[in-house]
């Protein structure tokens, strides 16, 4: 049963664990560095589909089938499906869960989705539940005309822009079963510093991600230094940088260790995505396909990973508003014991 | 720590239960059957925001300080925030929650999303947590020009057609303290009829509701004549008789127990609401501000409340997809001992 230490970090107390993962992606993906991480490339960024909406619930089916497949489980194993997206009405998962028959658990977390799945499916399966499906996703082309201009349009991006990434992930978080293990969850607060550009959202996810990693530590009187790895959502370039500079403010400077998964899904340089990917689908994919597979295969042994999200909305854009964050966190480890 | 019963229903096993809940409405909702039921009545929609967005998020606001207010708790007891909403990126939430401080888990489950709140506090409240803030809202005029038209075109609605309650309800739900208990939650599936009118939205989530009251009687081995009250989130006149229809052919007849919170926050023939009341705000105030506080009087002792949801979007229903439903649902009783 989970239990909470300092102010909001809940250790999993019992063995839980990511019993499979796995990321789907489309061609700038599979083009990426780390392309070869993924499960399934489909160079049709429709998946066959009629419309990109559709394309991206396929993709969580897929990330989901394949997560199942690997594990040599089914569906009806399933005793809950924890799942997020960017589209309005959250539609590319609850029309992927439609056919499930497993109990679903709609969540909004923007690209702070993945963590937030991850980390509610370890506190049931640490209780309630024996296999949780933790799945998010997000589609360039959905989310672009949903959130800045119609393809078509060919708007310019700022050097500060982010490229949504067309990838979805899937982790099976289970009791007893597993590996690498799930020690620790944070779930974050929503933060808001008063970033207005919309075109700049690692500025706005940036103070929420350090707050809730500065809390981590303090909550479980660790350092950065104890983790094999500190892995961002999709904070990019320049909300990375401001990143490492909040955490050296606040007493907890991030060394050679710590990288963001917008900064490792695609070649910056090669393929001009400015700042880097963003998406619920880009931790999600990066996670699910490269940093957990390191875990299980012995290269990383301590893993605090961190999904982040902007809370905005075009309405709320519009509105003059400024653009709050929040960041959720897992801790992962490839030791069964406690480290707390 | 809860456990899971049948297929899908968590028993609380722990005594979890709600130390007070408020609920806040409109100039329409004060003049409705169930007005001095409301916390905090404002006849100005716009609740002195310069928006009906920002008057979202202050209904939120307001139902959390009230429900906190009652039990003498701050902010700073609440371990964590759960919420959600029908807005686009559900702003409503997450501008609400900014000045908390309050670990935030956001949610996505349409009108479902009161009981999809309350289910996984009481899970949360179980285990890893003292206090957990479960609140949803709606809004008629930011839902009617997000989903439907803008308010000055003056759209003529269907017989089917529902009124989204500009309404907020919010619960705080407590470890070892609180009354009425929460003895079981079951969070549902995702049900498509192939129900494709988007004024017909009763009937496309009363499949998922009979589904899972249904399953929450057979996993539980009770009748719907156990229960003094059942009642569903916002399935209205067409969707409350189909949902009789349901219940009978799956052999749980509902009886004059059964009601519907869509048709109890209007009077239908006097205000004009067509089918009902809808909105995630409809189930939220009714079980806040009526149902919540006559099991603490003693008038109801054992209730079934199951919020309800449509899953579509504007875009999807353009799309040409049908419209899935979701139902969840918490069982209240004014009994600390086991019931099952």
């Amino acid at each position: 049963m989970a239990h909470k230490i300092g102010k909001q970090t809940l250790i999993i107390d019992g063995v839980v664990g990511i019993r499979s993962s796995a990321a789907v992606g489309s061609k700038k993906e599979g083009e990426g560095p780390l392309g070869k991480d993924f499960d399934i490339i489909n160079d049709d960024s429709r998946f066959g589909e009629k419309t990109w909406e559709k394309a991206e619930s396929k993709m969580q089916e897929l990330a989901c089938w394949k997560a199942l497949k690997k594990a040599e489980a089914e569906m009806k194993d399933v005793d809950f499906i924890f799942a997020g997206d960017l589209l309005n009405q959250c539609i590319a998962s609850a029309f992927s869960a439609r056919g499930s028959k497993v109990p679903y658990i709609g969540l909004y977390g923007a690209c702070s989705t993945f963590a937030e799945a991850v980390g509610l499916s370890a506190v049931f399966a640490d209780s309630a539940a024996k296999n949780c499906l933790a799945v998010a996703s997000s589609h360039f082309c959905s989310a672009e005309r949903q959130y800045r201009f119609p393809l078509e349009y060919g708007g310019q991006r700022p050097p500060s822009a982010q490229w949504t990434a067309t990838a979805a992930g899937a982790a099976l978080v289970s009791k007893e079963e597993g590996f690498p293990f799930i020690k620790a969850v944070t779930f974050g607060t929503v933060e808001d510093f008063g970033i207005n550009d919309q075109n700049n959202m690692g500025a706005a996810m940036a103070p929420a991600a350090a707050e809730t990693l500065s809390q981590f530590f303090k909550d479980t009187y660790t350092d950065p230094e104890d983790y094999d790895l500190i892995v961002t959502g999709d904070l990019g370039f320049v909300g990375a940088n401001l990143m490492k500079e909040l955490m050296e403010r606040k007493g907890f400077p991030l060394g050679e260790n710590y990288n963001d998964c917008g900064l490792m899904l695609y070649d910056r340089e090669k393929q001009q995505v400015e700042s880097g990917a963003s998406g619920c689908g880009c931790s999600a994919s990066v996670l699910s396909g490269h940093v957990i597979p390191m875990l299980r295969d012995g290269m990383l042994k301590s893993v605090l990973a961190l999904s982040t999200g902007a809370l905005m909305s075009p309405t709320s854009v519009q509105q003059g508003e400024t653009i709050p964050g929040i960041a959720h966190l897992v801790c992962f480890s490839s030791e069964k014991g406690g480290i707390f």
